[in-house]
């Protein structure tokens, strides 16, 4: 999905809102546990109920990962469904991959090509050779973790070196990497007190925050210090909106989360002057 | 497995080699691709020839994520044929996760439980709480990148805060995480001229050192620099052995190139007086 198609679809369904698929068979209302596939059928119900306040989806790989075979054949499925009918969203692999640069681009090609989401979260520890791959494919992106929404975002982001601190070490050198025009920065809502100067260096990339909802983070806060010229935003609710209900109104439900969250999305972007 | 357990092994064999299991099919003897699950024909056949010779095994996820669900199908395997048939053997799944907590603890069941391998690399970026979930169970270990063997290390590894590098600080401050006598530790082949300073840090923790082999990393300055009273050392090669004859006699070149390696370690061994 190019950049341009990812805004107009912003102002079409006056919405930033990512919905994260953690799915957890636990968590689940329990009329779908018996299914042969309960984390698909789940998946879909909340997605149909869900896609016209939502612009993108992010499945997080742990919870598919953690039910062997049968969750990445979940996790396929879910993502052609998504590519099937609901062919506008961006479908983000939350992944936080990275490795030396051959293995990284059979990572990338894992996620971009085998499974054809549209980006997938990655981590810098490793550097330039270990994202670079990510970046070389057209209308794909990486999302690089700079600063997370987790208390341990503390140990190591905030580490200060000639005069700047680790994450924003992470946000200018990221900027000479081949295909950077292809980055998207990971902050937290949690984080929202650091996102304005985290604007000045990077004012044009798109932002994936996760930690409104269950992790506390602020969407008033966040928009006011991150929205740019094409929003630059995607704020994503994981836990807030698809276990909203744990009954057999859990779609619905999610359906109304969603809704809450966009019209709320509306006022910040109207306020921004871009719908 | 135990720690002790460990380093018996590696005093039996007289070896600290760890096999990296990268398998690309494009890679493999032409008389396997057309099997059913080639890869996995592949591993159990490098698997057989080496297993005198080895400590470990470490399959890159990568590499099997790349082929999708087939792919996980072939990872399961080697990992059902390892634990059946070599008990001991340490098997990494060299993964490089992490997440936040509730995430992470996904990942680590995941490999731990799902999968039952032994350790798992994992990545700091974003500190405690998406390490300590893989360092809560008995007898299995996390394996912390710290300082990787590629070009991409001096983008982040080593910038400098309080006087100390960031990967020292990746070193010190784990230290104190829940279950740290569980960690492990990534230090590139590569970057053996940091390996003693390194050891004055974390004197008792193994490390898990690849970019022997195609990387050109030396397994004498590895083993000078960073031995201690257990060894503490597995040091990995990947292609340098699995792909070392392209032909029907790969297993034996794999199992000849394995020998010299492990010949070459007992001689480390025997100096460090550890045999």
């Amino acid at each position: 999905m190019t950049r341009e198609k990812l805004f107009e679809q912003i102002q079409t369904k006056k919405s930033f809102l990512c919905v994260g698929l953690d799915i957890d068979i636990e968590k689940i209302p329990s009329h779908l546990r018996n299914l042969e596939d309960p984390i698909f059928a789940f998946a879909k119900e909340i997605i149909d109920a869900t896609h016209s306040y939502v612009v993108a989806y992010k499945p997080n790989l742990a919870f598919f990962e953690f039910y062997g075979v049968q969750g990445l054949i979940s996790f396929g499925k879910i993502i052609r469904y998504l590519n099937q009918n609901y062919q506008d969203h961006f479908i983000i692999a939350d992944a936080k991959r990275s490795d030396i640069g051959n293995t990284s681009s059979r990572y990338a090609k894992a996620f971009f090509e085998t499974y054809n989401v549209d980006a997938v979260t990655v981590a810098p520890y490793m550097g330039r050779d270990a994202i670079e791959p990510f970046l070389a494919f057209e209308n794909k992106y990486a999302i690089l973790l700079t600063l997370t929404s987790n208390p341990g975002a503390f140990d190591f982001q905030f580490s200060e070196s000639d005069g700047q601190k680790l994450y924003e070490k992470v946000l200018k050198t990221s900027q000479d990497w081949n295909g950077s025009e292809r980055l998207m920065y990971v902050v937290g809502a949690t984080k929202a007190t650091f996102i304005a100067s985290i604007r000045k260096i990077i004012p044009n990339a798109f932002l994936l925050v996760p930690g409104i909802g269950s992790q506390g983070g602020s969407l008033d806060a966040v928009s006011k210090a991150g929205m740019n010229h094409q929003c630059g935003l995607l704020v994503n609710s994981s836990r807030g909106i698809i276990y909203k209900s744990k009954n057999s109104d859990f779609a619905e439900a999610a359906m109304t989360e969603a809704k809450n969250i966009q019209e709320e999305m509306a006022i910040y972007l109207s306020q921004k002057g871009l719908i």
